[in-house]
């Protein structure tokens, strides 16, 4: 906990307004970052990778064969644009498949309706009358046993759009803990309306959340959003409304994943390392293009133009693609636990995992000495458009949580999400949605960003002593 | 022919401003007019049709049980709304569907596409490499029998998007015709980039156009724009594309349709029809909200206001809810079949089926003496935001072709159809597509329009002496 905090203080609070000496970047720094900048604006490198990842290998379920082959990809990328260290870091994760699905209303009247399984999603053939519940907290009050023979469906609301993201976390419980009540009550299946801030008629997957380890053995569906009105305005007329699901989805034993580590290796201090990057996995319905492969585009891009710089930062930088994050943070864990040993090595961190959208602000959580560093290389960034924000906002991005949780300090250039729930989990999340010169504004923030907390010297880590950078 | 065009003058010009004499509507019905466009613009009556059928009834693919629940609906709404004749008149028809259907790309990778058959497509089951086809019209130029044993697939243009709907006719060669020359060059399936102007992950279906009285024997499924793109990026890279199809669409013999036929009956001469209308089929993906329930529901809605003046106007105002208009005007035709002996009785006749957006212009195909009148007219409904175009555009609606064709003046209220594309026949076509404040501005402008051609005394017709109004 940093001070500011303690006192209670707004985090908005930039460290010089509380009393700290504004830091200086050599100019030779600040010059070399500002050429960064420009360099990106006109570079298509980012665009290009994204386009090669979604074209060339597709969909990337965490733990699938095509999964494999974006490592392959990854590696033969990182080789082309001259990375001095390239290591796939293997890991072994249970691998769970949407097989096929069908739902269909069968009464009032027959219909299709527009659905896919959720992550953790069980296997089951069932048609019965729903009971419809207003959300999921209505749900978790249903008494055990009450839904025998019934499937259950939770309608809630559209998610609320904003530039932060907010309105996740709060629609995502029906996704996440429906399915534990549900079972608990004694459904054959459940039926949620889609986390999902858009009125297209595309289903929005997605995991579940386990429960003392343990997954959903009904199967739980989640449908669009014009769906879930077409049902509530059906139930609100009186009707009496039934479906048949038929679902192939479950877990399928241990599989391989793995991690993708890219390092340009620092010429002073090699062991001190800048951690970026984004993962490599995505969700099968679509290709992946804003979740994450621009966030892998962003960061490989920004780092190929640091590599292209007459000499290496002094710190390393590196680039991880890490697999199997929509499936619970798998290959961030595992790449916690792989390098357990050099984890105070680790002086910053952060991830692209927001889209593909213009970044708007830059938030810290790092050292009181480095956060003045940190709002100067805001200050290099503002006229990308970025603002600074608060130095006390944990979190780099999702799989730089296991990082964090060990100390690494974190900085996050936070992108506009005003559009990313549109598109989160669906089919349409695809190349076409990615704007080139939103992306090589990301490429260029990025860049200068690990480009300085690479070079300058600062320490961003809590004082501790031996492992603080000298 | 009217005058104008024999003078090579623009269309755009009005009677008056060739010299004719401004036609002057009687204070009373001009007061009633705009009285009945304050009325629309406060009603909801619309919206709750459209709201009702789509979600009572659902979609209502044409020859289906759902068509014929549909005719129930609109007969019920007819008479719960106090028409003066509620018909339902049947017809016979063959009937298609499109059964199951998937399509996944099998090389150089594994990954599910987003298609749906064509109307008229055959079924099949198939797996080959595809022959690349930038345009239909590279199609057209295969040799007999140079694809046997593959799949062919039309890519071509995200369809242009405009105002008027003027990219469909080019997009759309490939849907109708591109499948008569892919049998011909012997492929086992056609493949075409949808016509659609988004870039959603939503096939666009729509009907094939038969040959000689044939369909297509082979399968015919049409992919979502961004599919399309993604197949072009991987030719373009050189790589050989394969897919496997399964199909089971087809036809399935002769089923009964319908019109359905809402009178208010005109109190001087009842034998004269106003005919406004829309469709009641839909395809099947969406819930046809916007093709065209709001068609069905606007013009409905209009003549239910007209119905609440204290009394009818001069002639009869009849509402079509024509059937099986996606399979090929079959509803229409039917109409104007087994309306034959009256057909010189339509003085005016009018389609709403552009979707949901505000109406813009006012377009007219009538009398050189009845031209005024509806500039008058045009008058009366410029306050919507509505201008005044052409007086010599023929069509007045899908709907309206065989009227049209045996000389039954027309009019259109032509709506904003810049997005009507990016949902036309997909199964995004759903009730939140619709603002009810626009849906009321199209309520508004047919009752002031539907109201004064039934009411003036004015015939639109060419006069031919017997057939026109004294």
């Amino acid at each position: 906990m940093k001070a500011i905090v303690a006192l209670g203080m707004t985090v908005f609070l930039s460290a010089e307004a509380i009393g700290q000496e504004r830091y200086e970047i050599p100019d030779e720094a600040a010059d070399t970052a500002r050429q960064l900048v420009d360099t990106a604006l006109d570079s298509d490198l980012a665009y290009e990778i994204v386009e090669s990842l979604t074209t060339e290998v597709g969909p990337r379920l965490a733990g699938s064969e095509a999964e494999a082959r974006a490592r392959v990809w990854g590696r033969e990328l990182g080789e082309a644009l001259g990375f001095d260290r390239v290591v796939v870091e293997d890991f072994t994760m249970p691998f769970w498949d949407r097989g096929e699905m069908t739902i269909t209303m069968t009464a009032p009247y027959e219909q299709a309706l527009y659905g896919t399984a959720l992550g953790g999603s069980g296997t089951g053939e069932f048609e019965s009358e729903i009971v419809y519940f207003r959300t999921v907290e209505d749900l978790m009050e249903a008494a055990d046993g009450s839904l025998e023979g019934r499937i259950a469906f939770i309608d809630g609301e559209i998610m609320v759009a904003s530039q932060t993201g907010a309105g996740y976390g709060p629609a995502n419980q029906r996704r996440r803990i429906g399915w534990q009540h549900a079972e608990r009550a004694g459904a054959e299946a459940l039926v949620v309306r889609s986390v999902g801030s858009d009125s297209h008629r595309f289903p929005h997957t997605g995991m579940m959340s386990s429960l003392d380890g343990e997954w959903a053995d009904i199967p739980v569906i989640a449908v669009s959003n014009p769906d879930a009105d077409h049902l509530r305005r059906l139930h609100n007329g009186g009707e009496t409304i039934a479906m048949r699901i038929n679902s192939t989805a479950g877990w399928h034993g241990d599989v391989t994943s793995g991690n993708v580590v890219l390092d340009l290796v620092g010429r002073e201090n090699p062991e001190e390392i800048v951690l970026i990057g984004g993962h490599l996995d995505s969700w099968d319905l679509g290709t992946g293009a804003v979740d994450d492969g621009a966030g892998v585009a962003i960061t490989v891009a920004a780092a190929q133009l640091i590599a292209q710089l007459p000499e290496r930062p002094r710190r390393t930088i590196r680039v991880v693609m890490f697999g199997a994050e929509e499936v619970g943070l798998l290959g961030a864990r595992a790449y916690a636990q792989q390098h357990a040993a050099e984890i105070a090595d680790h002086v910053l961190a952060t991830e692209s995992d927001f889209g593909a959208r213009s970044i708007w602000q830059l938030v810290s959580n790092v050292s009181e000495a480095g956060t003045p560093a940190i709002d100067e290389i805001g200050r290099i960034i503002a006229p990308l458009g970025i603002i600074r924000g608060g130095s006390d906002v944990p979190g780099g991005g999702p799989d730089i949580i296991p990082l964090a949780m060990q100390g690494v300090p974190t900085v996050r250039l936070n992108q506009n999400g005003s559009d990313y729930f549109d598109l989160h989990h669906t089919p349409d999340d695809t190349l076409d949605k990615i704007d080139p010169d939103e992306l090589a504004q990301n490429v260029a923030a990025y860049a200068a960003l690990v480009y300085l907390a690479a070079e300058l010297d600062v320490d961003f880590r809590e004082s501790t002593g031996d492992t603080a950078s000298q």
